[in-house]
């Protein structure tokens, strides 16, 4: 197995916290050029043009962060990042949405739509030009002050996320912000349940993955 | 179980689709009123505010239409539409998530951008006023174009969306194509794949569910 991967990104990097919390060592080639955009090579190998992509030893190409995750989480269950039985793994699966929709999304809202870098590249994986919209950065930013106000009430109630234990949810909570914080959003002050639950999870090895 | 509903919505259709493929038979509660939202004594029930949520009879509300059926997978696993082993079920989470995020999301961003009713709601589930912005409503429509031609490549090679079976991914990308249909957006006459199948899996018992 490899992983394909592009370590500047915050979507992928879900996948590598998952992986440190597993502890699970699989090789990792970054397929990104020092110009911010996928190898011609990779892009070869993968149309889908997107990261990470798990590639097994048969050939199959899995790609989108979950697929991946769910894929590992099969193949080594412990520890249970995606939930311990029926209920609980919906209620990850329903949290780790959440934030990726609520979240990740708006952050790539605010992100793809502001950055120079990005100026023709408005959606992740598209094969064509595609222009950015300030007006869509702008309702990115109101999106993310609604995430954070609804991630904040759920860590008024719980440790984690998705309940008392550490899931994927997490992972992509965190990314989520981190992504925010690229365009200078942070965790605003008034969230101090979101602050609280992200000082925990900065201090774990899987925040630096 | 009871599954709360609003029969008009696109997203929903995904998970009463699946109930019809499995034969599961849950009580629906339509919670949207004449006037195109969400009653107030549902929001007041379930603040996130969005369709479907199943709450199961010790009072868990479970949102997120994959997250339900995973449950209800795990509850009645046969016939299996979210994969049967591993690797299959990472390559149907793979496929329904682009059938989300490139066709369900993008057929949402060309409708909530131009449909009168959705003038002050361009995103669902949003407690706030969030404006329509009509390049988004454009740059849906070219997402869509892209989502044709990659589900017909792979239509061209499979059967079904996700391989060889009926899965979930079928029921997610039917579901964003008539979503697309409201906008007056058809399957391109040159997707010849694309439409075989569509063609197919309208003449299940679930495409009108």
């Amino acid at each position: 197995m490899k992983i394909y991967d592009w370590r500047l990104a915050p979507n992928p990097k879900r996948l590598r916290m998952f992986l440190v919390e597993k502890n699970i060592d699989i090789p990792i080639e970054e397929v990104a050029g020092d110009d911010l955009r996928l190898r011609p090579d990779y892009i070869a190998r993968y149309p889908q043009a997107m990261v990470p992509m798990l590639e097994l030893d048969d050939g199959t190409q899995i790609g989108e962060s979950m697929a991946i995750c769910r894929f590992l989480e099969e193949l080594q269950p412990e520890p249970r990042l995606m939930g311990v039985d029926a209920k609980d793994r919906a209620i990850v699966e329903m949290w780790e949405r959440r934030a990726f929709d609520e979240g990740m999304m708006a952050a790539g809202e605010v992100f793809r739509n502001t950055a120079d870098a990005f100026v023709d590249r408005g959606v992740p994986g598209a094969a064509v030009a595609v222009v950015q919209i300030p007006e869509l950065a702008e309702r990115g930013r109101q999106r993310l002050d609604l995430f954070f106000d609804k991630f904040d009430r759920q860590l008024a109630k719980h440790r984690y996320v998705a309940g008392d234990r550490f899931s994927i949810a997490d992972c992509t909570t965190f990314c989520s912000i981190e992504f925010a914080s690229w365009s200078d959003i942070p965790i605003p002050e008034r969230c101090t349940n979101l602050r609280r639950w992200h000082a925990e999870v900065s201090a774990r090895p899987s925040a630096t993955a």
